[in-house]
């Protein structure tokens, strides 16, 4: 399937509601975090649904629609200021998962009127801009990469919920992809 | 995390909405199938998440409770029904995605009020029942399992979606856990 903006925008469109969906209803045991590797000296902690929102907060602010600002004006330095993936420790502190699941629903709204609000043609997909670790990247690859990256953060939630009743779920483990 | 009857309620309440947001404003392209194996000489598609639903409305109506039934009854035979994996490509037909939705939301909806009228000990958690390929497994197992089921249905579903634009993403591939 090639890239087409309304078919992103109805992805970009359901994320705040399938997550407060999947997490406005859930108690405290099924968002805590979990360490991942007992053995490091640094504990390895996976993130909590909490701090994913979080991250897709920040996004909202500081990654997507800025970063094609920067493709679509095509100025003389067109290098995107480096995305901060551990922001959200600082940033959400003081407010509960609710407030963060509201939040993250409104500046999404507000990305998606400005990218409808853009009306992107074709030659402006193509148009690049400079990641500081990967280099060129195109505008329909930045729009395609936010789409997936939604996408890949339910995933994770879905899969540390799972894995919370990997002991429970006996001899059914082997048909069940998601604990493998 | 130890199997628990109200914490296994908020996952399994909440799996019918988290559906609807994710898939109710999308258009076909999204939905559609994969050829999973195009050199196969049977072509092996992938489910598409109409065919998920379906599948998840078959579990409400002959898998989990009806197992759970046969379970808390004790009888002679304890051996479930084998689950057909198949069967939504029968009893779906003719039928949209939006009412699919809806179908498997009136019968979560009365499972979990049987299941919460139930009242269950945790004496009644370990009763066994015979899985017919499996063998013994117990209530808990059963129920525990029905959790995992759910998630990993949601998982399989935006996975499906993001391999859409896995040839949109360019470089930023490597950090898509999902495209791996």
């Amino acid at each position: 399937m090639n890239f087409d903006i309304s078919r992103s925008i109805e992805v970009l469109s359901a994320t705040p509601a399938t997550l407060k969906a999947l997490l406005g209803g859930l108690s405290e045991d099924w968002k805590a975090s979990e360490i991942l590797d007992p053995k490091s000296e640094i504990p390895n902690q996976e993130w909590r649904p909490y701090d994913i929102i979080g991250h897709l907060i920040h996004g909202e602010e500081t990654d997507w629609i800025p970063r094609a600002r920067i493709i679509l004006e095509q100025g003389e330095d067109r290098t995107f200021v480096p995305f901060d993936r551990f922001a959200q420790f600082e940033t959400s502190k003081g407010k509960s998962l609710g407030q963060l699941l509201d939040e993250f629903a409104k500046l999404r709204g507000e990305s998606i009127e400005t990218l409808r609000s853009w009306n992107l043609s074709d030659d402006q997909l193509e148009l690049e801009g400079m990641h500081p670790e990967l280099g060129r990247v195109t505008l329909r690859q930045l729009l395609s990469t936010w789409v997936v990256h939604d996408l890949n953060h339910i995933r994770q939630i879905v899969t540390a919920m799972a894995k919370r009743y990997d002991g429970e779920v006996g001899v059914w483990k082997g048909y069940l992809s998601i604990l493998q």
